[in-house]
């Protein structure tokens, strides 16, 4: 194991922390005091003789022992010093509290470098950041408030903001929360150092990051590659954008292969769920702690309330849920602890008559956990606990629980308004192993995240994690007409029609009787990056007489290309490769003609890739309903099209230090194979 | 005003209660003292000699006076007698608690209409219900407990579900409630009769909807169109969906207007903003409540935070909101506020340097304010307000009234979580006309449902309240053929092409040449739905040798058509029209061809609609791409595709007592005119 990340568990689980600077330090040790801390706290300041009642020490040289965590709130040049120092008497880790580094830019990036360098094993954690909370083991590297409970497992977040992790420790979502990492500029510790050390501790459940920018994406994909290894699930809000859109060609397969969508293609591959908001995190979370990944998207649903149960229909068909029918044992079972009043659907709205009768309400659940379902779910909104007894809901409850106890099955208590969830009812549930969530959208939208992670983690499909970017090299730049173009991929294994390059129309003639009517012609140029808008492409020409017209009407070319006409098309596809500085080479799969803008149908998979990926983008596109016979007409050869997609990654591949873009539009899916019939590459040249 | 209106006032603020039944009655008793109602009650108890404290009345006949309201918590059939005892002696309204009526079916459906004849004048609200909260004056025809406050001013919620209006009431969103209805069964008192007794009071800012379903749409319509006319905002959560599908056809149209996109197409005409979940149903009402319709999407956002200015610029964007980049002046005044460290964007993130400096921070509010938008948002999160002191935090509360006091701006104080809004400062920003909003996605939604309540309350589009359908005829039920469905909607204005009904090649050949050529020929039967796929459609056939060939690879068939072959087609739209029992006439507008499934692209109006709403759904839908010049392709004729839209909207109210279904598929969009190449119609025969 790396020296660092030894050095940042130390930093997570401290036996002694030095503390440097005045006020900010002072609140680092109040912190420490309110969350339990339980080491040796030394202050470092040559002006105090004491603070919060310690004693100071004048610098590192004299504290009494070598700190395993540091928190230094000093200007950022006393900042550098104390790091080296902490570096040279072997300290686990410091949190950089100063900010002027890189986020400021001009000399703030020298000296971040410089920061960087005199920081050597030491686990640095910032600048520009509030540092770690460890409710586990109670330590607080920490400047400010913070609204945490002491918990014996739960979840990991790690943000870059401050401010955001601080928000996020005040939640009243019952989460358990396990530890809290904000790591500001990640001058050192980068999410990937984070996340490998959280893994190293088995009381972490699950992990939730923050996210404003990757810097090592493959190191970020192999720590992703070993959570999902170990069944400890992470999912990411990702924020803001990258500067990726810039360096990307105005050709369609760029504009719809931006950043985010290079994101979703890494978060896709090691199966980080995406959130959409801070309420979404907590709750996907709350739910992973609690019940893991799920086998799939099948609830059962129970409420007492006939508002809520639609609600809880509609919400959750809209998001992907399925409430499947009731088998008949469970329908039995149900129509026997409710009557003949009841009607018996999922979502089930058991209604009010066994209200408060916890035997009853036990089998009424437990019939339901009984359906063949992933998860099983019930819908109650708490009064105010100040102002009302919970009776009545507390039998619920314990007949929920009781019934948990006896399925075994995942479940979630929900309440549909986030507010209305009960405190003590929560902590009862917790124990008992049932998510008791809140907010209808939210448990949602959680439960299908759950259930991708679960799906991703059984699939292992191109799980390998991603090598680093192989870099571009220098050169000018070159873009291949098409004939060359084809010629290139042709030789990695795409089909392209039968053609022949031709500069005359005698020539044009004589190709075409040998290729066979029909055929298409088009003029060959490296500049002509849109063909057909130019009306360079003549198709369907069915004789030499139309050939020879076809001909007729473009003038002023040099180059032509005669090809067999296809026939037996299905639909159009259109597959890009984009090269991006973090990302490496980048593969998008979509829909061709009209649809790519009308639909923004498209997929991108991260190079290399493998058949499994790529088929199931191919049916994960809209337009896949074309490829699958669409209205009885025929449908495509799609192991011909995955064949063909995998060509044309293994050219990109092939050409990795060179490849700058490269767009094969359309390929045609045809009934039997698939044909490449235009191509742009732009490469280095060699 | 009919008498039921002037009844339901009353019912909504009586003077005096009568309360009848034993527990239940007890709780609406104590319900009241808690809420303060300050006028009479009255138990009826036959079998008590008092009731919390008050002497009991055997019944109706001996009470002290005339009740303006009554609430009855007895049996179905007791129900039944006092509700007539009570229409006898002139009351004005009554709860009716009791279920066991219309939900359950069979008897329950007698006793209901028993229940409605009962009632006569009197404004019933239920059965199966839990009635109402005056929380303006101070009233509690309510059988449980509840959590609002007294307020002078707030918004009205209407639902059915006595458990969701339970839920609602213990919101901890700081909205002002002014009144919430729980309808039930809906009887007699239905959502238009509560809106239209809501908006004669001029205290209700807003009123909130959660329907199951609508029993009277055209009266619905009349209600809405009344509240957008006195610029108090409706939104609606609808949940559920009705027994409508059944009743439509297999064809695409009929496919694409279920019943969900009737109400969308309702909601949509008279400016009723559609939420989706509880949360946004709160929040969307606070808004409403405190800034009323917006201008437009137009968002001038702060956080001193990187990280929520992140979120909000990524969920805004996402959601449809707007931030206009910063014009010089207000660049200028930032700049000089914030110093020159600070980058300025929009959303911007003002950071920490002003921290509670209230005339910094109110400049630099005011001066954000001053950007040409349509609202002003800034986040904040507070701590924990029983730990922690919300010094700093209050700071920038002040300064943000302050610049909201200069300005005058619709402005909004959002807290990223829902539950780190602080309970104090929200009084005083609601004291000062500002939103504080709880929720980064809701409140985002929010703005957006507000800027679209705003644009419709402007536009007047379409905007006569609907009439009460036209009842279908009895009768057999005819398919028309091809030639006889286009003749019918040409003689109403519908463009179709030039073409001939013939029997024999002879005849066909004879059509072509008067026609002229390119030619199409299609064979001709009533029976025929999709001639296409059963390849009875022959295109572009340019002279007799090829019509002819065509004309032979049709057997079986003893009509055609001939049709002049159409050109400069831009797109395929569809348009259909169908007929549900009560919405009356529907015609959806669609992306025609492979699109209408692949992006199910289409928007339903309601008939009658206007030249302008057509126009408007036409540019709502995803294929105006393509209308509107594709790729420097043709634009398509708007101005005629309304017009062909409109022929086919007056043939189907011409038809109104015998349509049943109505097809034009395609209707062609051309770069001159448009037209109308297959249509199908299903009616009752004359």
């Amino acid at each position: 194991m790396p020296r660092h990340t030894t050095n940042l568990e130390r930093l997570l689980h401290p036996k002694s922390i030095a503390v440097a600077g005045g006020s900010v330090a002072a609140e680092v040790i109040r912190q420490c005091r309110l969350i339990g801390f339980a080491g040796e706290i030394w202050p470092i300041n040559p002006r105090r003789e004491q603070l919060e009642g310690l004693p100071c020490f004048p610098d590192v040289a004299s504290l009494p022992g070598v700190p395993d965590a540091a928190f230094l709130a000093v200007p950022r040049e006393e900042t550098l010093a104390l790091v080296a120092a902490l570096a040279g008497r072997g300290a686990g880790g410091a949190v950089c509290y100063a900010s002027g580094f890189a986020e400021v830019g001009g000399d703030g990036i020298d000296l971040q470098r410089e920061l960087l360098a005199a920081a050597g094993d030491l686990a640095l954690v910032g600048p520009n950041c509030y540092g770690l909370l460890n409710y586990l083991d109670g330590c607080a590297l920490w400047p400010d408030h913070q609204g945490g409970q002491r918990v014996e497992r739960g979840v990991a977040i790690i943000t870059q903001s401050g401010n955001l992790a601080l928000n996020l420790s005040l939640q009243k979502h019952h989460l358990p929360i396990a530890y809290i990492m904000a790591l500001g500029n990640k001058a050192v510790t980068d999410f990937h150092h984070a996340i490998e050390a959280l893994l190293e501790d088995p009381r972490v459940t699950a992990i939730g990051l923050h996210i404003e920018g990757l810097g090592d994406i493959a190191a970020f994909s192999r720590a992703s590659h070993k959570a999902l290894q170990r069944g400890v699930p992470i999912i990411a809000l990702k924020a803001g954008s990258s500067s990726i859109g810039a360096k990307l060609t105005a050709s369609h397969t760029s504009s719809l292969a931006g950043a985010d969508e290079l994101y979703n293609a890494l978060f896709r591959r090691f199966g980080v769920a995406r959130v959409e908001d801070l309420a979404g995190f907590l709750e996907t979370l709350k739910l992973l702690h609690v019940c893991g990944p799920l086998g799939g998207r099948r609830v059962g649903a129970l409420s007492c309330s006939g508002g809520d149960a639609s609600l809880l229909a509609d919400l959750g068909q809209a998001c992907g849920l399925d409430y499947p029918e009731l088998p008949a044992a469970v329908h039995r079972e149900l129509g026997e602890v409710l009557g003949p009043l009841v009607p018996l659907h999922n979502p089930l709205d058991y209604q009010t008559y066994i209200w408060g009768n916890v035997p009853a309400l036990t089998d009424c659940f437990a019939a339901m956990m009984r359906a063949d379902t992933d998860l099983s779910l019930l819908t109650m909104d708490f009064p105010d606990s100040e102002k009302e007894s919970i009776e009545g809901w507390d039998e619920s409850v314990t007949g929920f629980i009781e019934a948990h106890r006896q399925q075994g099955k995942p479940a979630v208590f929900l309440s549909t308004m986030a507010e209305l969830m009960n405190g003590p009812a929560a902590k009862r549930l917790l124990a008992a192993g049932i998510a008791p969530m809140q907010g209808i959208r939210e448990a949602i939208l959680a439960i299908g995240a759950a259930a991708d992670i679960g799906r991703r983690s059984t699939e292992l499909i191109g799980l390998d994690p991603l090598a680093s970017p192989v870099p571009l090299r220098d050169g000018p730049i070159a873009q291949l007409d098409e004939f060359n173009a084809k010629r290139q991929l042709a030789a990695c294994g795409l089909p392209i029609p039968a053609g022949q390059l031709v500069t005359s129309l005698d020539q044009a003639l004589a190709a075409a009787s040998a290729i066979g009517y029909p055929v298409v012609l088009k003029a060959v140029s490296a500049e002509l990056a849109h063909k057909t808008e130019l009306g360079a492409v003549k198709l369907n020409l069915k004789d030499a007489a139309q050939l020879a017209k076809a001909f007729g009407e473009l003038p002023g070319f040099e180059r032509f290309l005669v090809e067999k006409m296809a026939d037996g098309v299905v639909a159009e596809l259109l597959v890009g490769v984009t090269r991006d500085p973090q990302f490496g080479l980048a593969l998008t799969l979509g829909a061709g003609g009209i649809l790519v803008e009308l639909l923004a149908d498209a997929r991108t998979l991260l190079l290399p890739t493998s058949r499994t990926e790529i088929e199931q983008a191919l049916r994960g596109l809209r337009c896949f309903t074309l490829l699958d016979g669409y209205r009885g007409k025929p449908k495509a050869d799609i192991g011909a099209l995955v064949d063909a997609v995998e060509a044309i990654a293994r050219y990109a591949e092939s050409q990795a230090d060179r490849l700058l873009e490269l767009d094969v539009n359309p390929l045609l899916a045809l009934e039997r194979g698939a044909l490449a019939v235009d191509a742009l590459v732009r490469l280095v040249e060699d």
